[in-house]
């Protein structure tokens, strides 16, 4: 879904444009799903990313042909970094999440959930920025107005979670937690009026509470499931969801591990 | 599949079998298979596993309420132990793939996927003492009579190919292969005619093919699989599928590493 995401966004370029590249920033999910959009229609990409990115991440988004910048997290701005290799190269920047095109894609994710299970009362995904919350909250409502969704955050990254209580965009320092996909610092500015609309609430989980959600996801449903993917798994085995939540889906997503 | 053959088999017994416990012998995912389906039918389960079985495997075995008694898979004949538990705990024996349930069983895969994916070219399943493969053979040349069967197999544990070649039954020394579930050193009696019958081929794959696909399956489908269970993509991404071979389906099974 980062993938059909980027390809939206690109597909709106025109040629020119697309001639000139795309520049992103990201941690690796979205650096890779660009990698691959700008590969298959012919573009050249330079992605920013942080240079404590999953190994995994960095080598796949390279393998793609996408030139790599590196920066660090705790000191550089990446949306500067972003504006200023987009001056460099005149490429167009491709946002990771604050985007309708980027909401538009990653919530074909609830799309197909509910496609496959339409009988869900409610839905737990993991939020970062915000960008497959927001899509999927748009999707998830649009086709079961009833559902009741849930955002699933690192205690430690909680911006969307102070933003939500706060009732506006809050921002916290670079956060230290091992969902790396999940580190942005405050909810986007397209996407938080989304979530607060229609998300009934934002769930903590615990960085022992994520470990242990990756254990079980893969020792016992045997699928490969990188931590920021697992934290909508994480709150649901701390039993943190409302007791009266009937069947709840949940999406496991990133499996750069 | 597993443990649909050992229920199948369980539930043949009678409540004075039942009350006597069953006894078993396996490197491990029909050992977990017969502790689940004991403790679902309310009997005691004695489980002969090798020193050297993964840990993750005799854990779970201990952990679904079964007892484990090791043996040492160079020394000891395990048939042999499994009877002698058999006449001490007055057990009935749950044999790993060499019975009409448990081949039963372990063809509903090859049924789930055909029903799945009707048109398929040809199947690929890993064949250690043939249970999996001669179940499969059956359910999927009874949906599909011109579908075209191929056993994939560790070269280190080429038991059924060599007898598949030889036309009967050949017995190979303790097998040394990463892949712990298919290292019987013979095919079934029961098993082998039928993969005689019905298979096409054998092929086999060497250890790094092996340990390649398990890599493959875990970073590119995102899904845990233990390398007995990868030995049919194991073949196909070595390219050893007959070229005539359009749309093949490969059982991907067991995921306790």
């Amino acid at each position: 879904f980062k993938l059909r995401g980027a390809l939206n966004k690109l597909l709106t370029l025109d040629t020119a444009q697309r001639e000139r590249g795309v520049v992103a920033f990201s941690s690796g999910n979205h650096a890779q799903a660009v990698a691959i959009a700008a590969r298959e229609l012919g573009m050249k990409a330079t992605i920013a990313m942080p240079t404590d990115a999953p190994r995994a991440k960095l080598e796949a988004t390279r393998s793609y042909g996408a030139e790599v910048v590196l920066y660090d997290r705790m000191k550089e701005d990446r949306e500067a970094l972003a504006r200023r290799l987009a001056d460099e190269t005149g490429g167009v920047i491709c946002p990771p999440f604050d985007h309708e095109w980027i909401i538009a894609g990653q919530g074909t994710s609830a799309l197909e959930l509910l496609e496959e299970v339409p009988d869900l009362d409610a839905l737990v995904v993991c939020v970062g920025g915000g960008g497959l919350l927001s899509g999927c909250c748009i999707a998830a409502k649009g086709l079961r107005p009833e559902i009741r969704i849930f955002g699933a955050e690192p205690e430690q990254a909680n911006d969307t979670y102070l933003s939500f209580k706060a009732g506006r965009r809050v921002e916290i320092p670079p956060p230290d937690t091992i969902a790396d996909g999940l580190r942005p610092t405050k909810p986007g500015a397209v996407t938080f009026p989304i979530v607060q609309k229609y998300a009934e609430d934002v769930l903590l989980a615990t960085e022992d509470e994520i470990v242990q959600a990756v254990t079980f996801v893969q020792s016992r449903m045997k699928m490969v499931v990188e931590p920021s993917g697992a934290v909508p798994a994480a709150v649901a085995l701390a039993h943190k969801l409302p007791r009266d939540v009937g069947r709840a889906g949940f999406l496991v997503s990133g499996g750069n591990v």
